[in-house]
């Protein structure tokens, strides 16, 4: 049966760990995703206004196709700097690529980043010269482990998801097979994670178990196709953004990573409307760690983890919007 | 009120002409949208098997910004020949772009085009050197008008989606500033249109006026993410294939143009599951024919026309399965 993992978290993926790490003055947070060894990766970028970092080495033919981080924060660009925090943890333990080690040479930490937009959620932004993401992403990489905290927390802590708080989701599914995949994603859209004039998540279809509350559209839902419901009152250019990361133990090339991402995205799209807009900076990162094996047809198999990751994707969404709202801020 | 247009069809926008043509014996076909005069143009790729015509000359900084037309055909690789027949019946009536119009010079057609997948649907593909698609894109640049058919005709005429029979769909939406957007969709997805185990759209949430027939998900459905329903059974690479054309009379930038086509991509996602998988390959054309200025916040009204493009998209690719199906296979 296919199910989800013992937490229903990303950190579900054998070998993957997530810290995080929160300011409450500043109202704003890192999530960092940390495989435990360097792990395949790949990005996709669909939003009109992104914000990251290290997105050019996973386009394909580099030298350099392992990660040994994926950092989400909130901050805009300030917030790209938690990707330093990370760095800097890593190598405190010796950690990163080296083409030829060398002794006093320190490798380097690979770790692309993406960012959303919180500036203007009303925390003490007044942080003088130095922002405070470097010290959150070397306290969210020293705090990684297999438990970690939806709703209010990590990069999603200060997020606004639509006319809701927004927050931090994550989720996960096992298939019959015994291959995990898993889902993280800063909430902070533009667009409305509702069905406007209903409780109903757009991801409904996709709940299990009543992750994200069970409720259901009423009979007889229809929606104007220019209503966005509970979206951002006064959208604002940059002010939005979904970042995520899914992760998976099935071994893909960075091209079919590629692909996994390009097919996630739909989780977005089946979770948010409307999406994709000027105003989000909407980015989907995937990491493989590459430890079960694909023996069967690649490209069906590369078929089911984009779907997977597609609809996991859209259940971490719904959850890190309903843990915001009305979560118990308690530990998962 | 925001309603379809007279027709409900993508021909509802001003200055837009459909025409189509079919060969039954191949069978396969092709679908040609025609502007009145030269319209901005983008496309987004999103397929893992695309097959497709002038995309480069739509990816920004280039010469030429307006196309004559866009072709849209069945025959893989071979159906990139309509766009041929396209550029012959532009040339006849002396349209196409000239930097410098000189007597005994053609201007060019500029027709970008992509192509389904319809090889193996059982029609005689014996046709010797000189396939019939320039013929058929010639024949359907001819047949250009305001009325045209759904279901089984124009580029969806061989296709499949999923289990079921493929067809060509189209669908409009009037705003209430208005703003016309209309879709067109050649459905030959390897994915399923349909929740597993129902005869509901997953598009259903976007139906107007039971439009693909009102059939809304029974109570309590749940799906396993693993679970693609009425996907195809024996789904082969390059085989598959949702193509798809949006128009608006909203004066768009190229790049504005561009980010529509990106949000349209929901369409195909909240359409069709799984989508944008290796076996597919899945693209969107945006014109504008620029009657309508946009004065407002312009990223504002791009996100409008972006969900409003993903909508109607959506209602577009159900129209065409359910016609295909269920239809009367008259004019619309």
């Amino acid at each position: 049966m296919t199910a989800p993992g013992k937490r229903n978290l990303i950190t579900d993926v054998p070998g993957i760990r997530v810290g995080q790490a929160e300011d409450s003055a500043v109202r704003s947070g890192v999530s960092v995703i940390v495989p435990d060894r360097p792990a395949i990766a790949a990005v996709c970028v669909a939003g009109g206004g992104p914000g990251t970092r290290e997105t050019d080495l996973l386009t394909g033919g580099r030298l350099v196709q392992g990660v040994d981080a994926i950092c989400l924060s909130g901050g805009s660009a300030f917030g790209l700097a938690a990707a330093d925090g990370v760095a800097s943890g890593l190598k405190a333990e010796g950690r990163g690529f080296a083409l030829v080690p060398s002794e006093g040479v320190p490798p380097t930490p690979i770790v692309p980043a993406a960012i959303l937009y919180d500036l203007a959620n009303g925390g003490d932004k007044d942080w003088g010269e130095v922002s405070p993401y470097a010290r959150l992403g070397l306290a969210a990489y020293r705090d990684a482990g297999e438990a970690f905290v939806l709703g209010r927390a990590g990069a999603g802590y200060g997020a606004r998801a639509g006319a809701y708080a927004g927050g931090t989701g994550s989720a996960s599914i096992v298939t019959k097979d015994g291959i995990t995949v898993g889902a993280l994603a800063g909430v902070n859209c533009f667009g409305s994670t509702f069905m406007p004039g209903t409780e109903a998540y757009w991801a409904w279809p996709y709940e299990i178990d009543r992750e994200f509350g069970g409720i259901r559209p009423p009979e007889g839902f229809t929606v104007d196709p220019d209503d966005w419901g509970a979206a951002k009152a006064n959208p604002a250019l940059g002010q939005n953004t979904t970042i995520a990361c899914i992760a998976t133990d099935a071994a893909l090339t960075q091209e079919e990573a590629r692909r996994v991402a390009q097919m996630a995205l739909s989780g977005f799209s089946r979770a948010i409307r409307p999406v994709f807009a000027p105003f989000d900076g909407d980015a989907v990162f995937v990491l493989s760690t590459g430890r079960v094996d694909i023996a069967e047809s690649r490209p069906f198999m590369v078929s089911r983890l984009g779907e997977l990751a597609a609809s996991t994707l859209a259940r971490a969404i719904a959850r890190g919007v309903h843990e915001a709202n009305h979560g118990g801020y308690g530990e998962v």
